[in-house]
């Protein structure tokens, strides 16, 4: 596989076939299985190791925990029919022409 | 920009361009300014709304706190000095030639 | 008001009250007005608040943000008619006479 | 053991006398032997599973699992130096006499 960012796409692909599969194949399988309660609990924990790995242990498990978070965040999005192009493209309408920033604090109530 | 996962390392230059500048002048710049603490919460706090959007929300909220949860992810990875690169080589090499399943499997505690 | 840890039962009585009435009145009201998911996110973000006051900040945040944490809690208990009670006698069966630890031990996955 | 509100300080007593015990004679001192990012980390992952129990489960799952992050809460209360009167008493000042929406809404930025 490549490892530039079109990775994440890539990894949705595989995720998104594994929908319906036996439970007992894949670990992707199972997940979908035990549902969507489940899926983004794990999504949530994994942000939870993120944000402490950040701040109290070091870059290699930053790392490490971003990817396992990002991989359960495709596992939801997946679960929930949501293409990650869709969330591609609101990143790219926010950062815009007169910048990312600007949108931002446009956005934040 | 674009519209495809390359905007997560476009995002990513514009974000670490903003390291060091006046906190008045972007939202960036004020949450680098308030250290990684708040940029950790930021995070976990996205990543929390994330996980409501999915379970009592739409698909319009998902993608919209998914695209929050990623930029602040963004802006965490550049304030511990991670490139976007070291993610996306780790999910790839997670995902491997014998499958993501299987190495996501082991992985786990 | 007490101010020993009665004040969780003593603040749910007044948290529960609230529910129905004007949203523009109290803070309480607006909560349950605006829904479970507002509710449970709302105690998601406080619990990463108090994530990060514990990893880099003081005790004094600690404090706070824990105060902040189960204030929301207990607003989710009442929106999903959950009285404290239950949770105490919950957290006293697992630490039972054979001590907490082992009960914790057996209870994980 | 109490099964009221005082069911807390009975459970933080009890843990706070296993810091710096053997690891392997129980699951509290296991938590406190590796390090206080771990045990913030267990007590977010905790919120999460009741922010997920509150929006997908049902009132058991949400007693069950809001005891786990209550004991979570308490030994990051016990690994951080702070008593959990320290909490009440921020609890019942938000509180105070002239009620705690008040109070809540002026707290809030």
């Amino acid at each position: 596989m490549t490892s530039d960012s079109s990775i994440l796409d890539e990894l949705f692909g595989v995720i998104a076939s594994r929908k319906g599969t036996d439970p007992d194949k894949s670990y992707t399988a199972k997940l979908f299985a035990r549902g969507r309660g489940k899926i983004a609990q794990k999504f949530g924990e994994e942000a939870v190791e993120t944000v402490v790995a950040a701040l109290s242990e070091g870059k290699e498990e930053l790392v490490g925990e971003s990817a396992d978070a990002l991989y359960h965040l495709l596992v939801l999005w997946a679960d929930c029919g949501v293409e990650p192009g869709r969330v591609w493209a609101e990143l790219s309408r926010r950062a815009g022409t007169s910048g990312i920033d600007e949108k931002k604090s446009r956005a934040k109530k």
